[in-house]
């Protein structure tokens, strides 16, 4: 099947992301031609720092394949993964990754640093560019979105102990 | 309070992970002088590649906290974080890890790369030595027990397409 078609799932996903006010990322894992696991980010409304879309699909495959090597899948990401995520592809053995856009501030797949080519025990191949502008656009509008809504707010500030 | 009574905490979760025939590492997060997140390994049980000790103890102390925002804790964790859990802490904006030994093959914090000192957006502390020889003890058995046992058994095979 035509690859973008997955693409566009992960992208159906990083939409749902939007309207929950979250960062809007997605993510589908496939093997053969069925896609085994789906994840969005979640970290706003589940109140937790694992809750990137990446962490979320590769959780949702373990448990579609029931085990936690997922060596005959392609993930489908729509930003560049970060270092969690990266690190939990790697831990899962994916050897295939298509990316939409990188995140020059917290990629870890080339960007920030590139731990796919590090000597770790495993090294997944990435590639970029798979509906780059459609999630650019949705990324920068959601942005956009935000820093519109912080000059209507008092900004927010880190407690102090 | 004395850290090392959290450590032991932690050592005694590694233990927990061993009688599952789990990796033994063992997690807890405090705040304060109170235990707020625990976590073990889980990998083979749960049949998940997330299943580390300290993504479990994040997400427990997340739940505890009501938010994915860590910065007043301290993470205690016997063996030295992969790039996943690296990750996961700098997510967290955990500042202060303290770690039994570190992980030449896999560690992220110093050994094979370290996480922490690359230009991501927060920059946790690490420190080493804490309970070591107790924690490099109990590595070594398991990975003792998982040779003589492997010996008996036919070697697994990654399965071809």
């Amino acid at each position: 099947m035509d690859e973008q078609v997955y693409m566009e799932e992960a992208m159906a996903l990083a939409r749902q992301a939007v309207q929950d006010s979250e960062v809007p990322v997605g993510c589908v894992i496939v093997r053969g031609d069925k896609i085994v696991g789906r994840g969005r980010n979640r970290r706003e409304t589940e109140k937790t720092a694992l809750g990137h879309a990446e962490l979320e699909a590769i959780s949702d495959a373990c448990k579609t394949l029931g085990g936690w090597r997922l060596w005959d899948c392609t993930m489908y990401v729509t930003l560049e993964p970060c270092p969690m995520c990266a690190g939990a592809i790697i831990n899962a053995r994916i050897p295939r990754v298509v990316c939409s856009v990188r995140d020059e501030k917290c990629g870890a797949c080339g960007s920030v640093c590139d731990l796919f080519s590090m000597p770790f025990n495993h090294h997944p191949q990435i590639e970029y560019g798979l509906l780059a502008q459609e999630s650019q656009a949705l990324l920068q509008q959601f942005f956009e979105y935000l820093r519109q809504n912080r000059q209507n707010k008092p900004k927010w500030k880190k407690p102090t102990a």
